[in-house]
């Protein structure tokens, strides 16, 4: 049995829920851009506010923080704090050969919490309901992690 | 020999280094929701101050950095910027077919100079003995991604 | 046909350009350093303005945000936004069994554009260089977690 190979389930559903999950992590900084784009700010570099063919009337109001972009740095921060962590422990998670059906469970259902999470933080939703569509995501990595920690200490 | 093997001690060296990083990792986040919770504020995004079940007094200051949370989060990017690199690292290092010992010295070192690394940044410590700390780890990144480097580059 | 071993040209490429990123992202933390010790400023933690034998005149204005190293911090975002997405697709990309020439295009030319983007921020290059040194790199990011999702898919 080849652990890596696309075609094996199990693997195959790490490969699905892991291509998933960066596709939404770049996603983050195209939006970013689009949002910098729309409200012509939100800049962070001096140099962002020089004339130039794509910002023909700069000026120093560009360079301050502006909600609507600082949204998308706040999910897309968040991503970086949960997603690389998700990307290896999933992968290790397969390796010690779960049941297929948890393991889809596990996987899929990280990617759908984070999804539902990216919706609320996008939206404004309240912080209490932001915490609760975080936090399968968070247990869910923990016991994938705890799972291969315990199933490496048995070698 | 399947490298891959949880029961492959190199392998299982690497599974056991990586799953306590990321352990670790996922820490940080539950340790900035045990702080805001203790000083009932270093929130950031403008919906936290809304009156919910869990914040039913809120207040403008809520919003203020507080260095009790600020400092998890200082914490928590040192990770960021660390532990991702790390997991890939080690995951190409053990595939060069290292000594075991060897693999273990740096691996399990690496983990316990992060763990070192948190517990002076986590009291105060001077900067110098952060630096002192987080040194070592940051060394034994650039010799596993050199020596991977250095094997691929003789295929 | 063993896909991790070093010596298959697939797998090699793809440890190669990993290998780099991960040296390149690491050199952000000592660059960081590098400028911290230049101005003698730009630090971020209270402790930081103690009086240490590294730090042997302290004053609060170490502790305000310093350009020369906010820039590298900005850099290094910047990597921690892309680097870890691109070190699992590129890595998944390879087990799906592109054509070589492909591969090393994709996986090298990723490395060569962030290599360049890299220069034009350290040297302070406009919005628009930068962010044209960027998209080539995010792409590439795009189409490897797409191949990879579509390969995974079809199991």
């Amino acid at each position: 049995m080849d652990k890596l190979n696309l075609h094996h389930p199990l693997f195959a559903t790490y490969a699905i829920a892991a291509s998933l999950m960066i596709l939404k992590g770049v996603a983050m900084s195209w939006l970013t851009v689009v949002r910098m784009l729309q409200v012509n700010g939100g800049f962070r570099s001096p140099e962002d506010i020089k004339k130039t063919p794509v910002n023909p009337n700069p000026s120093a109001a560009q360079l301050a923080p502006n909600e609507r972009v600082e949204r998308i740095r706040r999910i897309q921060q968040n991503d970086l704090e949960n997603l690389p962590y998700f990307l290896v422990a999933g992968f290790l998670y397969v390796l010690t050969g779960p049941p297929l059906l948890l393991a889809q469970w596990l996987l899929y259902g990280y990617v759908a919490t984070r999804l539902a999470h990216f919706a609320a933080y996008f939206t404004g939703q309240i912080h209490d309901i932001r915490a609760a569509l975080w936090t399968p995501g968070s247990l869910i990595l923990i016991f994938m992690a705890g799972r291969t920690l315990v199933a490496a200490l048995g070698y």
